[in-house]
């Protein structure tokens, strides 16, 4: 019930963005589940399991008879449409009975074949729609905020039972399988593949798990995260296989001390790319900024990747709620690398941190 | 070496598409690895690893850093452009240099605000390119069959071992569970989230496997494949919970007959459209046409779903090579359903099943 109120809630104030005679076509997976609660994922980049249309009175959601049975149990809120001829068919037919003149869509979320066959087949007007409900994402609720919280203590759960499995021999793909397989039996699967990236691979931020075997003296990156009822979390800890050297000491070290760097800036009101120069500051003194290849972080929500990017690029200030990861990460090519990675909450006078899970000390 | 002789072979036929001073565009992730071999996968919908551009003599891989050890290690004929300010940025400094006056995308795997971001900072004609290389990597060579009967070997076997724990009590995101951690293990990873839907659950084609137990007497439903060296796999079998019921033979025989029925259509030549009404005549002389929801089957390769699609709307012919999947089903809501799906390639005089797994027999 509760569930329903805050959906109402979120529905009437997407509607307060609608011209009148407008509909608003949502595509993105994200905001389709933050309306309504339909939580079928699309199969692919092109095939998706149905829209949300939504008037100022009102609101469906249309899907293939694939989904039926998910679409009817979703909820008072939406009205299901089953379609057998396609999304474009039932727009053609649906918007005319509902007196719509113009049609707002995602622009993130539409292809440019699926435009192209909506301007040839429907006789309204096709507008963009501004990133309200992203906006509305940003800042979590208390019950958004718990489940993210979930979602990180079984990440850490996991993350902590399969250090346990380090040493050398053992493969990357075996360790990524390992918590592949505990995130669908203790949580609602991973939030995005895993990352475990040993020796060189770890100077790959972005690396796919391999067949190569761990290795003495190597440091081990691990990026991982679960979901739970949709929500994402993300966390990374780079380790050591068996022996510590002296220089993933100072490489660990210096990326930490970015990381609370980092940290110290953030709060509701300041700019988003001031906890990104604290951090570069840090590598800049030990002239490392040059290894520092990503971004310092990123909202996470039911996307993985949402609003807002801790980029020095980005001058959007914080907000309060908001649910934010600080990753800072130096990569050298050949060697490896560290990246260290928490979530936080913004609030208005500083942030709190999601994880309990510490780091290495030496 | 072998590997390169084809990509170069593709390449070449690509640029036989393209008009003088003018680039492709390529962002479908399986149509770049078919032509480059680039395997880092998208991060999300609207998050991608990379895209090439191909003129009539050059052949970039641009990426960002994140990825840019994969786009070095990714061979001779692309040559990495590592981007930090984004794809459309890079393609303005690009695209002068190589003088090219138009540029062809992909209608499907661009979305509308990039195509915006294009036309505001690009100054060349875009245009949308046919679907060359979909229509390239629907017939098969025969390294990709390896690959493909490779990845189906591996999913009949993890599903034969999983069918051995069936029972009572189980629950289905266990089975699914089983069945993610052994794709991991010893395949590539799965080439889609399993279906495993019990019971009522079981008359949702695509549903979701959930905390819910198996009980005696319930028909399951697994649609599971895996991935090998990027190809995909995709195979159904239908099972019974510990008792089997006159209902479910009834339907299971059904479906088995109109599954033969439609293979007996199978060879190059005839239309898409023909196994699928096979498959309908036997539903439609038991009366139970109307609880077959979806087409008969699709193209597998790079992409789980590719064409050929095999559905009553399709008039195309079918080609010696193209791999399909041949899968009806019969969906009745509260009780459940069943769906028997195998692999075949299409030959001259009819098909090669890629399948050797068997079906119930009673």
């Amino acid at each position: 019930m509760r569930e329903v109120e805050e959906r109402k809630k979120r529905l009437r104030r997407v509607r307060l963005s609608l011209p009148k005679e407008g509909a608003l076509l949502i595509t993105c997976p994200e905001n389709r589940r933050y309306l309504s609660g339909f939580s079928s994922e699309d199969v692919s980049l092109t095939e998706s399991s149905g829209a949300l249309l939504i008037t100022r009175k009102e609101a469906f959601i249309l899907t293939d008879p694939r989904y039926q049975e998910e679409a009817k149990a979703c909820g008072p809120l939406f009205e299901p449409r089953i379609y057998r001829k396609g999304l474009v068919a039932e727009l053609a037919l649906l918007l005319p009975l509902l007196g719509v003149k113009t049609i707002l869509i995602e622009p993130r979320y539409v292809s440019v074949a699926l435009l192209q066959a909506m301007e040839k087949k429907l006789s309204v007007k096709i507008e963009m729609a501004r990133p309200v409900i992203e906006r509305m994402r940003e800042v979590k609720d208390a019950e958004e905020v718990r489940a993210i919280r979930k979602a990180l203590s079984i990440a850490e759960e996991i993350l902590s039972e399969v250090a346990g499995y380090i040493k050398a021999g053992i493969t990357e793909r075996e360790l990524s399988a390992r918590i592949i397989s505990m995130s669908h039996e203790i949580a609602h699967g991973p939030s995005f593949p895993p990352i475990v990236a040993s020796g060189p691979n770890a100077a790959k931020p972005h690396a796919e798990p391999t067949d190569k075997s761990l290795k003495a003296g190597e440091p081990l990156i691990i990026d991982m995260g679960v979901k739970w009822q949709g929500y994402c979390s993300d966390i990374t800890r780079t380790f050591f296989v068996e022996k510590i050297t002296e220089k993933f000491k100072y490489i660990y070290k210096t990326v930490k001390e970015a990381k609370e760097a980092a940290e110290q800036k953030i709060k509701a009101g300041i700019k988003a790319q001031e906890p990104d120069e604290a951090a570069r500051i840090v590598f800049r003194r030990e002239a490392l900024e040059r290894l520092f290849w990503h971004s310092l972080g990123h909202g996470v929500g039911l996307a993985i990747h949402e609003a807002p990017t801790l980029s020095y690029r980005s001058r959007r200030k914080l907000k309060a709620g908001q649910v934010v990861t600080v990753e800072p990460g130096l990569y050298l090519p050949g060697w490896g690398g560290v990246r260290l990675e928490d979530m936080v909450v913004v609030t208005d006078d500083g942030f709190t941190r999601l994880n309990t899970l510490g780091f290495l000390e030496f």
